[in-house]
């Protein structure tokens, strides 16, 4: 595209480099920006520039926080002996939304995917290994995207942490809630066909 | 959403700001900017603010610039005597892409829409009046968007300069190149019968 000034090129190249977003679209949240008042945009950059350099990662659970150890960790309510292992923040706040878990987190910051370069050390999992090796944990969820970058981290993970004296559990993949079973991959029903449970198990 | 952090919190709501970019997007967005370089997120922000502060407007058309008056109003070989009138500085760029105008541009900066408030002293109307009195234009050519936004805002437009001595003309609408007939809307399909041209024109 022919763009009519250099400053506007730089802007929407920049949009364009963001997951999913295209030049076309970069261009029109560009244009956005700049039909709004010199006072919004600056909050716009301040916003992004001060949670890039002011954002904590919790120094228990290495979640995003804005203080050193986050609130979860810092509950005297949640139980210190469950840890549930995550991918991203985002895990966390979904796990959170269903206020079902009342332990704690351990968001490892992504997936191992040789595709992308990432291996075991770039995640927090001797992070992992020493919590469950320094503190009384009894349990470790391994609470993984049912991906095959998430299936090799658990896989990793287990071997890391099988010796130690901690129960490691995952969390229960079959058909979802309101699911037809006319529509659910073969995968999926398959492995809720080995995976079956008592029914009075189901309905407790 | 419970954000772990609060300056996350403000930065996902900022990205949220944008048009079409929901919540889980700008949560996206803001995760993805956190894993970059502090480099890069400054490149970024400084991008954004820098386009707000040092962007110009050329003094001829309108159109994003970076100088005082832009390249195609600054240049011998275009026809200066052809207006194209469009909505903002993608549709000049969509224009200029089809190598088929020689003319000169006047951008508006948007279209007449009660429903969002903006009125004709909003856009740059009387500043293309204005030209249109002071240079020698032989023709104004009313290139807007086929909507009711830009239907009034033609005619808002046509009723201002049809006592100039110039030529006000319109873009052709009707089916798309390539556009199959069964698939084209009823509007669209009933104006381009009613808007039919001689064969030998069509071909030439």
């Amino acid at each position: 595209m022919n763009y009519s000034s250099k400053l506007l090129e730089q802007a929407v190249e920049e949009f364009g480099r963001l997951p999913g977003i295209g030049k076309r679209t970069a261009l029109r949240l560009v244009l956005h920006l700049l039909n709004q008042s010199e006072e919004e945009v600056l909050k716009f950059t301040e916003a992004i520039a001060s949670m890039k350099t002011d954002i904590k990662f919790c120094r228990g659970c290495f979640n995003i926080s804005d203080q050193e150890v986050c609130e979860i960790c810092r509950s005297p309510k949640r139980d210190s002996s469950v840890i549930c292992v995550v991918e991203d923040t985002r895990d966390v706040m979904a796990i959170e939304n269903t206020h079902q878990f009342q332990g704690m987190y351990h968001v490892l910051g992504g997936l191992i995917s040789p595709m992308e370069g990432v291996g075991p050390n770039d995640l927090k999992i001797n992070e992992l290994v020493n919590r469950v090796r320094g503190q009384e944990i009894k349990e470790v969820i391994l609470a993984l995207s049912a991906t095959m970058e998430g299936d090799t981290t658990i896989f990793y993970m287990y071997r890391k942490l099988k010796e130690l004296n901690v129960q490691i559990t995952t969390i229960a993949r079959g058909i979802s809630f309101g699911g037809e079973l006319e529509y659910v991959d073969e995968v999926t029903l398959g492995r809720s066909i080995l995976s079956r449970i008592p029914y009075e198990r189901n309905v407790s």
